[in-house]
């Protein structure tokens, strides 16, 4: 089982040790991440990172979704207390899941959603705030939402090589998106 | 009150009594609307003429919500069938309802949200199926996923002048949109 976090996710603590000044290394030259200038730069490179997963109704991208939950469940069981009547439901299970072959598409779909809508402030923060008043229901850890990230990169490595490049991208991205959650969950007062 | 369609939504009467040829006249030499080459340029205008109606959290733009709503029910009360409870509302009791408040935001960022993923068709494709799925359950005539581009370009015309190009691309956006809405629900055996 992969460690999720002690409240702050294991990048973090792998980003701070090889950088103090920033997670994505934007201010720093000591170390060999490439620097992203702008939210520009982030949304190509988490965009093009998502080709190894798209969405859609033909067998081989339904299946993508589904293995988004086979990874999750297999790696990040505790997280299954969020799937009423999935909390022990093993990968094998998921598979042969319409509920997870939809909510796979879901999941999916939303984060493709949010990484081709993250060069519009108004657009992106608007999709965050609707996904918080969504899982409003799930009284969810609010760590996760930061930690979703985590737990996603893991999953695009399921799929493709994933440069360091790309990982330093999708660590300012889950960033960004989780300020903007945060923010939201304090705005309906709600733990955040 | 407008009218909405006779099945077939006005502009579509208006647009071939102008050119056979193209609704939006792309490949029409013969009127003065601007032809629209590609998919990148109809979504830089419908993403610049959703400038006039922004989603957010403040009392400004959660008014953006609730007038689109008070200008729908106010001009294709026939439409309100659709929303339980509120089959009876005036414009004035949408004013007054939190639903509608929220349910303003919704639809608004949707209509965001579809513009900014216009360049990208997997995801494009995507949203709008699970729109479709998620619309199921209210049993709408088909045909409204089209009209639904007629009733927000007459309430973009409350909030700015809408230009001829302009209505052109919301005109071939609506196509778009719509060609995937329906191709979905054949997908799911309803009527289409």
């Amino acid at each position: 089982m992969y460690r999720l976090y002690n409240r702050v996710p294991a990048w973090v603590h792998q980003s701070s040790r090889r950088c103090s000044r920033s997670q994505v290394h934007s201010l720093c030259s000591d170390c060999n991440i490439a620097k992203m200038p702008d939210l520009m730069k982030i949304k190509q490179i988490v965009r093009k990172s998502l080709e190894a997963c798209p969405v859609g109704t033909d067998e081989e991208n339904l299946q993508n979704g589904r293995d988004f939950y086979k990874f999750m469940f297999g790696n990040y069981p505790q997280l299954r207390v969020y799937f009423k009547g999935a909390e022990n439901y093993t990968p094998e299970d998921v598979q042969k899941s319409e509920r997870f072959q939809k909510q796979g598409q879901r999941i999916l779909l939303a984060v493709h959603v949010v990484a081709s809508c993250a060069d519009d402030p108004i657009v992106f923060k608007g999709y965050i705030q609707e996904t918080v008043n969504r899982h409003r229901q799930y009284k969810m850890d609010p760590a996760l939402w930061l930690a979703f990230f985590t737990v996603f990169v893991g999953f695009l490595e399921t799929k493709k090589t994933v440069t360091e490049e790309e990982k330093a991208a999708w660590a300012e991205f889950g960033k960004l998106f989780n300020e903007e959650a945060l923010t939201h969950l304090a705005r309906l007062g709600l733990p955040h």
